[in-house]
């Protein structure tokens, strides 16, 4: 369906993850590109979207809402109504907590009885170029085998929210229903993208997710996409206390062991040991893939978060010298430049020529 | 502001009123005019609009949703945005019974700050030309004197629910704050008004209480619209149990002596004994006013409901007959038309001449 590759203009864009991570990739994704389509997690089954999924058996909302505010359109109508769909109501009453967007898309997905026009019909108030999807159709559930909870290893753990709390130690997760069918519309944008962002967010419940429905993952990897992983600035307590930046990489793998990639972007503070880092991601690069390192993190020091500007001047920069390696040089060694390090491992194989080809619609 | 008379062509119609009553009016005046305002009574404390108003302390959203969905848009759009809005989550969890836009119409007036732009925002939404309205920009409480609940006559009875619902015989009703404040933007719709319709509705707590609001009631008195009352098409149990039609319009009369209107419009199966009807709106009725009898109810027979053809046909004559009478004959008589009966007491004052002028800008 697709073959071009991004070149420094970045065409079309898919970023899968959830919650606040997937915001940030979305805000950045949105400087570099007006076709921006966000693959999301349905798995939630805490806060407001959970007692939404559990009232009503609709899809957990609040992911989506949130990919949908990142992509409001900047003019008066998208702020207002972003504004709407992210304010929560207040108190402590039966609506307390809930997220108006939440409740707007829970009650278009009663009416329409399709949670994908219920998206674009939202999308289409807040005046998105670009679109917001599920993963699936349906309602998700995750299961961890979670080690460290006392005598007995191997404790199975149930739900998003209990993944993401444990006190023990996340091995492995997958999903519920096992093999659950991927949304076909994020199926076709992932097959239709130039560039596929992958997290960063909380990793197993939000960011590895999306390798575990058996289409998507196969996607994945088969596209000529590039294909970058953008690490999280911290372990969060709870699913991911204590790991490493090559930690999290691992598991990825562990979860898609023939998934390779062409960049790994990850914050220049966050990684205390770049050599480990690369060591890990060596064996998941593409050819010509590389690490880059750069200052990603917004300045608020309270929640790490991901700045949005920086991480798209990151992504820019990655691109770019994807795009001028791709045929045309080799990479053999570390290649530091200021304020990011990026090491290339191996040169693509396509020929300029075969790429003018591919790039002959530059705007499909 | 406004001194046009509206002529054989409506052109600025203001219904005022709420719930089913409202909606069947503006249901109807929309075939008539594209400029109509709804003015919506505030005062609801039950159901969805009940919790809400509770709960977050804004308007009662419902009979406002109620008369934004009967002025939505008829396209594609305003038909799928007006059954979202109408929408209500079911089961029995904590959203149960709410409706969409009740939820839609709360958040906005949260996140605004403003009921009049969140019910703009969502006119906007529904493609509404008209616009709607409450009567007040804050919640308001109505009280009532109830006789016949036992050995205490005159019992004082609060809220609309527990007025609406009374075993007792509603004697007055009246507002808490005793004199609110009228919602600026609604006066002013009232004082451009060409046409004002008052009912049908629950008499005691969606009609009456727009003449107990003194700007409002001050307004209503003054201006030199047509004043039209649409009376219900049975009395309902509870406020107005056992009401035949004349006692309705006694009633309201009784709380706007005052008050004079052009023509009562009722449904002719509904009035038992035309001569009473006459003989109390005898009272009531200003120069050249006349009672109208014709068959405006829906053929349902399970809930009584105005027909919005039957309503928009029956409007369209009575405005046509006073526009025809005015200053250029007097009906001295009853008038008995094939399928509705009128009687005119005397014609207005204005000359023709006088009328051009006035009608000199009929776009206004």
């Amino acid at each position: 369906m697709n073959a071009q590759r991004p070149g420094a203009r970045m065409r079309t864009a898919v970023a899968l993850g959830g919650g606040h991570g997937l915001h940030a990739t979305l805000s950045a994704l949105r400087r570099l590109t007006d076709d921006v389509t966000a693959v999301v997690t349905v798995a939630d089954d805490g806060g407001s979207s959970g007692r939404l999924r559990r009232e009503l058996g609709v899809l957990p909302p609040g992911d989506l809402r949130m990919a949908l505010a990142a992509l409001a359109a900047d003019d008066d109508s998208g702020r207002r109504w972003g504004e709407l769909v992210q304010h929560r109501f207040g108190g402590t009453g039966a609506l307390a907590g809930h997220a108006v967007g939440n409740l707007l898309l829970a009650g278009l997905m009663e009416v329409l009885g399709d949670p994908i026009a219920a998206l674009d019909e939202v999308a289409a108030l807040l005046g998105l170029r670009g679109r917001v999807l599920p993963m699936s159709r349906d309602p998700l559930d995750i299961e961890a085998e979670v080690t460290g909870l006392g005598s007995r290893d191997g404790a199975l753990i149930r739900g998003q929210v209990a993944v993401a709390s444990t006190p023990g130690r996340v091995q492995r997760v997958w999903l519920r229903p096992d093999r659950p069918r991927a949304c076909p519309e994020a199926l076709d944008a992932v097959k239709a993208a130039d560039v596929l962002l992958l997290g960063p967010g909380s990793w197993f419940t939000s960011v590895i997710p999306h390798v575990l429905v058996p289409e998507l993952r196969e996607a994945l990897i088969a596209s000529p996409a590039r294909r970058i992983v953008v690490l999280n600035l911290a372990p969060e307590p709870g699913e991911t206390a204590g790991f490493s930046p090559e930690q999290h990489l691992a598991v990825l793998s562990q979860h898609a062991p023939e998934l390779r990639v062409d960049a790994v972007i990850a914050d220049v503070a966050a990684v205390p040991v770049p050599e480990r880092l690369q060591a890990t991601a060596a064996a998941m690069l593409a050819p010509g893939g590389r690490v880059h390192l750069a200052p990603v993190a917004a300045a608020d020091p309270v929640v790490p978060r991901h700045d949005p500007a920086a991480l798209a001047d990151a992504l820019g920069v990655v691109l770019a010298e994807l795009d001028t390696d791709t045929g045309l040089e080799t990479h053999a060694g570390p290649d530091v430049h200021a304020g990011s390090a990026h090491t290339g491992s191996a040169p693509h194989g396509s020929a300029p020529g075969g790429q003018e080809t591919r790039r002959s619609n530059p705007w499909r």
